[in-house]
């Protein structure tokens, strides 16, 4: 896939992160892409990007379907930009069969969904959704102090031709074409899965504070090392967490940055984060609730201070919503499953918006956030097509949210 | 000190890592002192640099006292630096008072004596006693990719008119003067520390390589989780020193790196390192060796792979050199402490090619390699008087090596 170029890295993978000059250069070729389709582009203050289709009733709330081109610093080919370009060939192909539609509807790619730049992801689902105002976002650094805010001008600059149009817009649906990234559907031999919610994640930073000594010298008994000390909570939690989730809970800690990281000094910091997800709204609660304790009993002489970044409960998606994409896959004689995603998505958002759903298609042996990440172009066709006949669906109901 | 200013950090410490713009900025100026001394300098093919007060016979072996400019990351003012300064002041203290001296008396700063650049440490004076080869050095890579082979020509080119000398020269001594970096002679009110030998030490590079995974969908049980490996082995391997290495064991883990290090994806690498010390050599060599069946039992489902770095067993100094010291200090009327070296010093490489010895000076609280490192001016001179009064005697003396 030609996007893939931009972040392009050497194992066959990509590395285009939220806002970087790689992004940039995709947001380039998409746009062309658009134009081709004559879609018109616009974006908003939190740096997303929407590619219209015009309907026949301007007055009329738009559709808006999509995704992100942002990846993981090792992601893959698909994860994302599989949405957006699903969606600019959907409209596409109702352009190309003549079809009217009578709301607009709209391509959307939302800023740092990933998070792996600046911390938390889903920064601009988020603040077009309203959930979290922009202004919690802007002053995020990245690894080499660069802020959002910062990045987004550059962004703005770089398009600084395109309209803008407010956040929290009216939208009369939202459905989002994703990779399971998951091993589901392709074990049971389907090519389109229907999203019936999301599972519910928390997610915390743990910041330890020690004191730096000499490697040789300090005598064992009196160090205040922060890594030792995160290492002592990571693996508490670790046990924790699979003693009272069971099989189900995910516990990640993707992320440790160590101070000096040094080999003869005695670590002075430690910062890590935590990635907790569980689809029993209940448990990851209490799950989660438990987090800061365990730290600060495996603290030591180290002082530990944990923040909470984002909490998401589980949720489910509108039934109508289900219905229409399966009855639309049934219609074109592609089977469906009916599916939970592990991932988290922009759809979640939305969700608290307008009546939301996600059309999802099997990913090689459920493997995602990894070069390896590979869609046959058989089932990447039968999900566009799915994606076309709904979005066709929804912009010619008046009222798409009734049963 | 108008050298710290060369790598000055905003709390008072000092990042002057090896090979750095900051130490070359600091040789430049430490040249300059040397030739208000009269002391003319030179380099070798390891990137050590010498300052030379010529003795009265040419064709005997010099005397070398010196010790290293570089610093860690937190590094402070005095450590290392003490010892390149205490011997060019005592050089110019035998000078200004006009004394002969038969040997050459020279003074050295090693190059990388902190291994936080580049790991090992003490490359410059490994290479010069031919402990180890120069050619095993060259390839190491700092963390941006910048070889010990670049670093090494661009400061040849920045000192291209510096004569330069070849490595493993004949040496009739060298005392090395320094910080204790322990609390020792505080406590017990002493302002010189003779030093009796130095701490072993085994260092390791311990790799452990996952898979990289999505965080949300990839199930506990199927995870490759390279970091929760890493972190199952290092708190194994604590408890395991702890255990059998009783209260003298020193096991740091001082660096660790995360691969890709995002929040929201399963980590495929982690790389972390380990000191371990003990003045017990039979002790060290037991514990050390535990260390890759250690790593190898927790390791999982990941693969780990342990290489040791460096394996120095505790030595004792000549009882010629303590004694001299010893004998120095008392009939300068200033009151040494026997003591043991926590710390490694460059004497190490050097006692395998002349008798060599180390002068301590006491620090506040015991506090190196950390921004607040700070020693008494009185004791600073204390040590630089006796430096001054045996390096006089070395080079005076025909076989400096005899009992």
């Amino acid at each position: 896939m030609a996007l893939a170029r931009h972040g392009a890295t050497a194992n066959g993978g990509v590395n285009r992160q939220a806002l970087s000059a790689e992004e940039i250069a995709a947001w380039h070729e998409v746009i062309a892409w658009g134009r081709e389709a004559t879609l018109v582009p616009f974006t908003d203050p939190a740096g997303n990007l929407f590619l219209c289709a015009e309907g026949a009733d301007r007055s009329a709330a738009p559709v808006l379907t999509g995704s992100h081109l942002d990846s993981q610093p090792t992601g893959g080919k698909f994860d994302g930009v599989y949405g957006v370009l699903a969606g600019i060939e959907a409209l596409q192909a109702i352009r190309d069969a003549g079809l009217t539609l009578q709301r607009s509807v709209e391509v959307v790619a939302w800023m740092n969904e990933e998070g792996s730049r600046f911390a938390p992801g889903m920064m601009g689902s988020a603040a077009f959704a309203g959930a979290l105002p922009l202004a919690n976002f802007l002053n995020v650094r990245d690894a080499d102090g660069i802020s959002v805010r910062q990045a987004l001008a550059g962004l703005h600059d770089e398009f600084a031709d395109m309209p803008s149009r407010p956040l929290r817009r009216r939208l009369a649906a939202y459905v989002e074409a994703h990779i399971e990234q998951g091993p589901i559907l392709e074990r049971e031999g389907y090519q389109v899965g229907v999203v019936t919610g999301i599972q519910g994640k928390r997610t915390f930073r743990v910041s330890v504070k020690g004191m730096e000594a000499h490697a040789g010298t300090e005598p064992q008994g009196e160090r205040r090392d922060a890594l030792l000390a995160a290492v002592r909570m990571i693996h508490a939690l670790d046990e924790a967490m699979r003693e009272c989730g069971g099989d189900d809970v995910k516990f990640t800690v993707g992320r440790l940055v160590v101070t000096p990281n040094a080999p003869s000094v005695v670590p002075s910091g430690a910062v890590f984060s935590i990635d907790l997800r569980h689809v029993d709204s209940a448990l990851l609660t209490s799950l989660g609730n438990r987090i800061p304790s365990i730290c600060a009993a495996h603290a030591g002489e180290c002082d530990v201070d944990v923040v909470e970044l984002t909490t998401a409960m589980s949720l489910h998606f509108p039934e109508r919503m289900t219905r229409l994409i399966r009855d639309t896959a049934s219609a074109l004689g592609i089977p469906s499953l009916d599916i939970f995603s592990a991932a988290g998505h922009d759809a979640r958002f939305l969700h608290s918006v307008c009546p939301s759903g996600m059309i999802f298609v099997p990913c090689k042996a459920g493997i995602s956030h990894n070069p390896q990440e590979s869609v046959k172009p058989e089932d990447l066709a039968a999900g566009a097509r799915v994606l076309t006949d709904v979005l066709v669906a929804l912009a010619n109901d008046s009222h798409p949210g009734r049963v």
